[in-house]
């Protein structure tokens, strides 16, 4: 099954929105909004765990909610019974096309703070209606991608596989999970469902329960090697590691498998000081010539845990992480927004902003343009603007970098590439991107991440990447300041 | 919309496991023990936060999933494309009929750590390819479950509204989350699916894009009064709310609402000092006589922010809870386990065992019962039993409460009654449970809470209640820890 045949998940989640989506977009309707056009932009506004960047995931999601969006006679019914919303808007609801034109950076993007990851411009019910969904989606797979992401960069090129489903916060929180933990760069999950939907590599051996069933671990060692004698992964912590657990794994590799001329694959340490264990098997298992079976480890990982483990010269060949990935527990939030940044008066487009008192967290008002610029030696990413949607950069010319905050912050840059990160989605409605499949989304957020510098990829106080404002844009935020506070 | 109509998720989740379940089935079935019953116990070790309690949630959607229960044709092949399962063990799955008995406490019912939550008595292959999705439904919702009634006892009797589906962890996690939450006291929540779906209040007014979308804030909030006068809760937090929110909220008051015969409702804070914004505010309100104009507050909130913003002095009438909720963001995993606790052998139950180096965590074997006693006068419970499933419990005698790890401390209760606590939910695969109605497992759970001293209930430090085994249940696991030990 392709991606695809994949966007036909048998429910329907339109009604999947805050109560104040539709009592807003009532609203709009009696006022005469209905067709005003508006721009909304997803952004976020702080990375997790303190990270030098975050992942942008859950686009492909976000297109299927859009393609099934549909009222169906038994919302209309259930609205009406509310007794808030007229007849008019009911009609509306019944009708509803989506026809907003929609931009995004593909999934498996880098991304940073305060760019917009999704850009909505279209009439304000369109683009109000689908705030909850879109939030919802791309915070929860961005999160997981993210999180994934480090705890890849911690093993050092050791395999992470995503062993969570059981600790996942709901159905989705598992199946989605695992997605854009595979996206991220893990090499595979438990979870059949996503390997059977998705195509993501389900990987899985045998749980205490199989040794327990057995009592003598011997004998549970002897079946599974029997019944999978090409892929023999066994749990040898159900009694003791070092006194039963390794003894008997070795017996069975030299009783069962070497007769039928296989090898004992490997074997998973879920509990215990894994540092000293890990050595030790590693040790013992040389000493019986058992050089090629693998050790697994899978109790609480983290990328902090597996760094540390790793440093402690741990022999893991292969991490088995489960709720700590498949909840981001260190940090389980992804902080994306959804805010209106400007509406057409006249056929003008007017920007808008939302203010608050500290002074970073303004929105940056506007249809915007979302640039990266690359060294032109290394191809590493340099810098992030935002600029006005009409405005260019120009790649022959020096580009003067500013700090949108400390605007006495200046940095120039020559020798560069630039790109345009976001790409359209949707044109009045139609979907025109062409969805890439998972394994190109894969490799799409190696290379992404591969063109970012090492000192944005440290756990400790990673460099403070570059997201700046044209000169126009920064302009024109300013002036909108100035306006409300007069106003005020 | 009932409950039992909601059974309907049109997903078919019986793939979503752990792919070990399927490696272990088949070579439980190559071995022979297709027809062994055995008994698993699903429990948690800690709860979350170092609260004194967590409630039980998610039953419901565990008997939804195991009513449907069905491996697809689709799902075979893809199976049978793995290469390593047997086509008996295919057709198994082709015919798999759920045929296990299942004990549970109702949802809603306060729950320690070790106590069997659910408990499963069935054929192996039966009883093991259903762990993974009950651990995921019981751990997503009863962590959401416990956090809720924290947040809701910090709250003091003010409201508590779930409004953070924009943030949980994929759709179930907005949808079951809102759910758990209701159970455990919100008064409502922001999602609109789950009122149409579950029948739990929808509840919103605006964001700040219906402001922005006006530009004008009076202009804004006379729109929106127009179209709700009889509901009206203004945002007053867009542009500054002493300045210009609340002069504007009043105005409207006094110029569209009052002539209609109307109150302005609320009005809401989103950011700033909450404890300093909601007494200005009072104060202001108070003094343009709208005194029964509440205040609702709704940025960043968890149990501890409440409490704070409570000692504080804060006028503050309904706080609406997101992210710090739906993801349990400050301890976001219930980790529950699924453990073998005994097999049926020549008709007898012979118990099971997982040892650890932590004693503690050494699992309780055996085919049990689970007792709550209450004292006489008050109705509170004072301890909770584990007991053989036979064992019986007299009221009319003293009984001996003792600690499973420290056994030398003791304590005689009497004047007690005594309850057992697991229900019958399936037998012999048949529903035997008459499934509640949320309103009445809301009801349920408030009754639960309220059956606890106060002194488990507090946030820091709750007194430690006890779980303890029976005499007759502490010899037969010591014994069978010993009878490990001198193995190994």
């Amino acid at each position: 099954m392709t991606m695809n045949e994949f966007l036909g998940d048998p429910r329907n989640l339109t009604m999947l929105m805050d109560y104040y989506q539709l009592t807003m977009s009532n609203g709009y309707l009696s006022h005469g909004y209905k067709d005003t056009i508006v721009y909304f932009d997803m952004f976020f506004r702080k990375i997790p765990d303190k990270g030098g960047f975050a992942i942008a995931c859950g686009l492909e999601a976000v297109v299927k909610y859009i393609e099934n969006l549909k009222f169906h006679e038994e919302d209309i019914e259930f609205l009406r019974d509310k007794k808030i919303f007229s007849e008019d808007f009911l009609d509306y609801l019944r009708n509803f096309k989506f026809t907003c034109d929609v931009w995004a950076v593909p999934e498996g993007t880098v991304i940073f703070p305060n760019e917009p990851i999704i850009t909505v411009r279209g009439p304000i019910l369109e683009a109000q209606l689908i705030e909850t969904m879109v939030l919802l989606t791309i915070n929860h797979q961005s999160l997981i991608a993210t999180k994934t992401n480090r705890i890849v960069r911690a093993a050092q090129g050791r395999n992470i596989m995503e062993f969570g489903s059981r600790r996942a916060q709901g159905y989705d929180g598992a199946i989605y999970g695992a997605r854009a933990a595979y996206i991220a760069g893990a090499i595979g999950s438990s979870n059949v469902y996503t390997d059977k939907e998705m195509g993501i590599p389900a990987i899985g051996t045998m749980a205490h329960s199989w040794v327990q069933l057995f009592g003598d671990e011997y004998e549970a060692f002897k079946a599974y090697a029997e019944t999978y004698p090409d892929n023999c992964t066994l749990l040898v912590d159900t009694y003791n590691v070092l006194r039963s657990g390794i003894p008997n794994a070795i017996k069975v590799s030299k009783e069962v498998l070497e007769p039928l001329g296989k090898r004992l694959k490997g074997i998973r340490l879920d509990s215990g000081d894994m540092a000293y264990l890990s050595k030790e098997c590693r040790r013992i298992l040389d000493e019986e010539g058992l050089w090629d079976c693998k050790i697994v480890a899978s109790n609480s990982l983290d990328e902090f845990i597996i760094k540390d483990l790793i440093s402690q010269g741990a022999y893991i060949d292969t991490f088995g992480v489960g709720e700590r990935l498949i909840t981001s527990k260190s940090e389980p939030v992804f902080g994306g927004v959804y805010k209106l940044v400007a509406v057409e008066e006249n056929g003008e487009i007017a920007p808008r902003i939302k203010l608050s008192e500290n002074v970073e967290k303004v929105t940056n008002p506007h249809y915007k343009g979302l640039w990266r610029l690359y060294e032109g030696k290394t191809g590493k990413a340099i810098a992030d603007i935002l600029t006005l949607h009409d405005e260019n950069i120009d790649e022959t010319k020096p580009y003067v970098l500013f700090d949108p905050v400390f605007t006495w912050k200046k940095k120039v840059v020559e020798n560069f590439t630039a790109k345009k990160l976001q790409v359209k989605i949707f044109e009045k409605g139609q979907l025109v991107y062409n969805l890439p499949n998972i394994e190109e989304i894969k490799d799409y957020c190696r290379e992404e991440v591969n063109s970012l510098w090492d000192e944005l990829k440290r756990f400790e106080n990673p460099h403070n990447y570059y997201v700046d404002l044209s000169e126009k844009l920064w302009k024109i935020k300013n002036d909108l300041i100035e306006q409300y506070r007069d106003k005020i």
